[in-house]
């Protein structure tokens, strides 16, 4: 006998996928993961994974419920987990162990942890001691939410989101004016930045805009945790770029990182994965870079701010001759921002 | 003692606008106007203007209320109608003699004629043989609707709409492929036909893509009464045009019309108002000629349908340097279309 019928578990996941919302940009290379902890109906705790090395969200919710005095209470309860809890040891003590040493009864997870390795295990090892286990609850969104970090955990490279702002005639910029985009836009695209483990320029973008590449203006408050996204800079020749560049000179000048290898952006992506933990990037370069990463096919998602107007002018949002293939958008998102459109998609 | 109170009024007019649209594209150089004639809550008729020359949206509810048998009924009621009656015979006598023989108690219109020497004189006129009316009642509404007509009254040229296709990137056309919108945005592009009294297209685009630029997919049933748009084809030497063109060789080749004044686009606009009665014209035509209308300040509406779809090549929206003025949208609306976007703003 279900004391828990489908829709409540739907609930549940719907409360556990809004907590691992609050680790997004700060738990890579390990994905946002969000737990709840319900009784009879009753929430006796929760929690979310929020930087590596750290606890997962499964034993924060464990602990959040002992710390409201729920101790007891956890035998029997019910856990809902965005992903499939760990079974092996990491960093961390196998999550498995912890629910089982609590003494719950059932465990409800969305996502199955897409690497091979353990794929299913924290299915077999819960339902070897005694408790019921159901899978694939919600799992539509949370495989939603967790792609970057899939793709990152498949591919050893970035998911990489490219942010750009355009006049509805494609133009990227008009001469004068340092930005296109309403105040609502630029909130947007600074919350892509605190979502971001990295942010991608080009050598011109720092000499002609100089930009801070950091997080000013975004909707969510900054967590105290989240470190300022890396900035790659990329360049050909890396004595051009400006000495007295903000990336270089201010207070986060040790998270500037250089970069000359142009010619392999592939294998440019891959060492960001291995030796920074890069699993979100943002590019916010020119349209000449913005089209070698498209040439080679290393865009997964594309984030375009449209300013209703109709400008002219030189600078394209992707210059030059037709792209070796057409990228059209899956999973399309229109977002009406201030006076603003952003059309959010995945490129197929 | 009022019967209809004000939320009654805009209820009424609304219907009025309903019917209104039905004339859209039939009418120039008469605009488009709807009438209801109502009795203690009750419709006695209603009608709108379909062509000029033919009776007026109030004659046409005056008659169609007489033919459900309400003529006795007529006395002491209320019409609605969505712009102030004409009281100057033109090609019909003045619907304010109408008004005043049916009896009628109360008038209620939308917009005030905009021409000076007319504008409040129903008004006056209903007021003195002791009708009530209420001027100005959804006159927001009626004036938007009206606008294209208003504006080639007080310019001597046509209200100038722009249908472009385009990529995210900016980009009209991809090699080889002839639509780039999807079913649904294609049949939205009729509708704008149906709706326009002249479609223009440069010579280019019949070399290229030799359209037929008639109505074949609208989402409105085309009324009996609608010719085909006139097709105007402008090129700087109507000798290179191929005779072969659908346009010139199908059986509406009378409705095409050349014209070589690419010099002069604002004379060449009078001239379709003047000599065809051109209110409501659609460019559908290629990048260059496209931009000298805009060079000119000549677009009034811009209706871009977006493909989601990035893709680069030679073929811009917009080509060429900065525009003269940035060319800012107001009233935006955002219209999601298939898997397209159509964007639909006024130029300021």
């Amino acid at each position: 006998m279900e004391r828990y019928s489908i829709d409540q578990d739907s609930l549940w996941m719907s409360r556990a996928l809004e907590l691992a919302h609050k680790g997004l940009g700060t738990t890579s290379p390990n994905p946002p993961v969000g737990a709840v902890i319900v009784k009879d109906g009753v929430l006796l705790g929760e929690g979310w994974h929020e930087k590596a090395g750290e606890l997962h969200a499964e034993r924060r919710a464990l602990n959040h419920a002992r710390l409201r005095g729920h101790g007891d209470d956890l035998k029997g309860a019910t856990m809902y987990v965005t992903l499939e809890p760990c079974s092996s040891y990491g960093r961390t003590p196998p999550c498995t162990d912890a629910i089982i040493e609590a003494g719950l009864s059932r465990v409800v997870y969305g996502a199955v942890d897409p690497d091979e390795r353990h794929s299913g295990r924290a299915y077999t090892i819960l339902k070897a001691h005694g408790i019921r286990v159901r899978s694939e609850c919600c799992a539509t969104a949370c495989e939603l939410f967790l792609r970057p970090w899939v793709w990152s955990i498949q591919h050893k490279r970035p998911w990489v989101r490219a942010k750009v702002a355009s006049t509805m005639d494609g133009r990227l910029t008009r001469a004068g004016l340092k930005w296109l985009s309403c105040q609502e836009s630029i909130r947007f695209a600074h919350q892509m930045r605190l979502e971001s483990d990295a942010i991608l320029v080009g050598g011109n973008t720092l000499r002609t805009d100089n930009p801070a590449l950091t997080i000013r203006h975004s909707y969510r408050e900054v967590p105290r945790i989240k470190q300022q996204p890396w900035r790659i800079v990329m360049t050909m020749d890396s004595t051009s770029l400006p000495e007295d560049a903000k990336v270089f000179t201010d207070k986060d000048a040790e998270r500037t990182l250089i970069r000359e290898d142009v010619g392999n952006l592939r294998a440019m992506l891959q060492s960001l994965y291995e030796e920074h933990q890069v699993v979100n990037l943002m590019l916010e370069c020119g349209g000449r870079l913005l089209r070698k990463f498209l040439e080679e096919g290393l865009v997964n998602e594309w984030v375009q701010i449209v300013t209703p107007q109709i400008s002219g002018g030189p600078d394209l949002l992707v210059p030059g001759y037709y792209l070796p293939t057409e990228r059209y958008f899956e999973q399309e998102e229109l977002i009406p921002s201030g006076k603003d459109i952003i059309v959010r998609g995945l490129i197929r």
